[in-house]
């Protein structure tokens, strides 16, 4: 069979389904209170050395090729044709938040696995070889530093710099990655894909709702966050008149609210975000005015400049409501990224193979970061997003997506990877 | 020397500091951030016991009467020369919050010590009896119910309900009293004063920020508290448009923010109050729109119906703000006091002696609970403040009065006390 005459060829949802199963119970943990399985599966930790050892037996018995580089990057090669040819790359990651699903990164890196079995079982050669690959620390929740393993890959972050980024207990990325067995020897950055493309849970809501099967993903959001330590003053609720107080949760509450306003007026654009997502009072009785609040905040933005002046906003907003409270309102910038625009052409033969399997799709824009926006630096780079279920959430033991959902992406995943493999 | 010419008379400010000190060692405990020693003497734990053990040796070895009642309050009584009217009762609490002062409570009873130590040493007999004491748990932090010992002498409580509130571990008020010692078998409503004083400190800055030395206090406001836990829908930060967002935390804020208009709009009195003094986002992640928020409200005012109406209308804008942000807002109850009112001769005489000693004074009224306000349900009842340092901040190690300030108020407290024990 020749894989141009294969219009009927679709992956095997059991063996994908079967194979996110199997990942998903290592580090797996019983969340009480939703009385759900979820995974742990930290980067770096003994569970994520579990998952890469699983990962890289399977691998290895598709007869790929296996290269483990010198961040913990570890990828399968299936010779192509034409294997001088820069070949077309597949991947994700498999670390998870500590309260993590099954999908989430896993989606990219099982999908890119059953996209090779597929070529296998059917004999289907291609012209460019074929690498599948998994990539360290992309949630970047233990140290700080998110998509590294990619950023190392294209050059963004030094090796020397990663290793040295430390965790809570001081634990560096080099001790762990030597830990676990994971610090290969090859040159990070020695990956140089013709293109790249990763399938991915959308983590939101909007595909689900609309009953769309399948996104094809423009670009990510520009990303900025900041963290707030306001210090105001403790004082007695029921002596303290309003003149006296400085109350340091209600400038976190008008903070909160006043980006609510932000968003709502349209000046930033329809694809404004804004979330305060923590927020907590000391010293956190009923009867105390809060001298001290520690809060959050996310803003994204598809357009950079728009996010950049949403923050110079909001900054003088923290100006404002520190003046009115006599509150002082620190707040440093933890993330700031730029929008990143996918490839032109690999939306067009996403949407055109989505399309030919008779799916409805539509452009989707990427809310959250992910591995492709480093690889789209270096190469032709795109996104298929498949609907979750229960409004899409994520980084929570009820993320899921169905079946069909998973097989209709990595169904799409297989075509334009032949498609990128040919070209 | 008889009272009546005793126009220079004046307690030992030495001594009455040395013995605030001393009971202050009981319980200490040191505060890093602060570098500052602080007391925790819990109600009914082994430091309070310690606490007990060493005023009532106090109480012994001024000659005192000492009487243990069933719910552990502790009084000393000095027999007036017609004991056979209804005494005048002096006291306060010596029980604190978790990371208290050296003064809330304290300072009335030592201030009842010393004036009771002033009277023997200048052997001044009065025609009533002088009770002093102390009564169990005003804080009500650890068993949920302040004011409780005053509550069961004044009739409030029962003593059977009394002794059956569990503390987080199970431990019930009944077993605790027993197990340090003061569960004593004198009927708690035997009590029945012909008037009570209480010296405190303020817990608020209006006092220390006018220079006033004495605050003639004329009744407790009525006090609110809720408790809130609002229910949304986690959603990720970057992916989730505002139509689809369920944001506890956003709902936490706006009432926040409505209970500072509230205050501010003035169609409550100018005594109204509120706080939030608790706000936590859940699962609390910067890119994770919260999924719930927990948060107390603190609502105080002088008029016990303004507090009704205050309540109703934020009652109101919970529901607004759940329909508008799609959340569920659960809200109990927890507490609920109505204004009292203190004893207009009392505070007359208060008034008098603190002229007459040449101190400024003023009236105030107390935003805070005390035992008092249970007394002024069976007898003349009035309260003497003294200011505290540091914009009168309580409940913390850094709540401080001077010596100065706190000698004021029990001199006052000394000639109030032998006004009303010879009317």
């Amino acid at each position: 069979m020749t894989h141009d005459t294969a219009f009927d060829l679709r992956i095997d949802r059991d063996r994908l389904m079967q194979s996110l199963a199997e990942l998903a119970k290592v580090g797996a943990f019983h969340d009480e209170q939703l009385d759900l399985d979820g995974v742990r599966r930290v980067a770096l930790t003994e569970a994520d050395g579990d998952g890469r050892r699983l990962v890289r037996e399977w691998f290895q018995a598709e007869g790929l090729d296996v290269v483990v580089d010198k961040i913990g990057n570890v990828y399968g090669i299936r010779a192509g044709t034409e294997p001088e040819l820069a070949p077309v790359l597949l991947g994700s990651h498999i670390d998870t938040v500590p309260s993590g699903g099954a999908f989430d990164g896993a989606l990219g890196v099982m999908g890119a696995l059953e996209v090779v079995r597929t070529l296998n079982e059917h004999r289907i050669a291609t012209r460019r070889s074929v690498a599948i690959g998994f990539f360290t620390d992309e949630e970047g929740c233990r140290f700080g530093s998110d998509m590294l393993g990619s950023a190392v890959a294209v050059g963004r972050h030094t090796v020397e710099d990663a290793y040295s980024l430390c965790d809570a207990d001081g634990a560096t990325i080099g001790q762990e990655l030597a830990r676990i067995g994971f610090k290969g020897d090859a040159d990070p950055t020695a990956m140089r894909p013709h293109a790249y493309v990763e399938c991915h849970i959308e983590q939101g809501p909007i595909l689900a709702a609309e009953g769309i099967d399948v996104g094809v993903v423009t670009g990510v959001q520009a990303i900025c966050w900041h963290e707030l330590d306001i210090t105001g003053r403790a004082a007695h609720a029921g002596t303290t008149p309003i003149e006296y107080r400085r109350d340091a949760g209600l400038a976190a509450a008008r903070i909160n609210v006043q980006m609510r306003d932000l968003v709502e007026s349209g000046r930033f654009g329809k694809g404004m975000r804004a979330t305060m997502g923590v927020v907590r009072t000391f010293p956190g009785a009923v009867n105390v005015v809060p001298s001290r609040a520690v809060a959050t905040v996310d803003l994204r933005n598809p357009d950079t400049q728009a996010l950049a002046d949403a923050e110079h906003e909001l900054i003088e907003r923290y100006n404002a409501i520190a003046g009115q409270l006599d509150v002082t309102i620190d707040w440093c910038r933890t993330a700031r990224t730029s929008a990143v625009a996918f490839d032109d052409e690999v939306q067009a033969i996403i949407a055109g193979h989505a399309t030919a399997l008779g799916l409805s799709h539509r452009p989707i824009l990427s809310g959250a970061g992910h591995d492709a926006q480093e690889w789209a630096s270096i190469a032709k780079a795109g996104m298929i997003f498949v609907p979750g279920e229960h409004d899409g959430i994520s980084h929570n033991p009820r993320e899921l997506s169905t079946p069909e959902s998973c097989a209709n992406g990595v169904d799409v995943l297989l075509r334009t990877l032949i498609s990128l493999a040919d070209s």
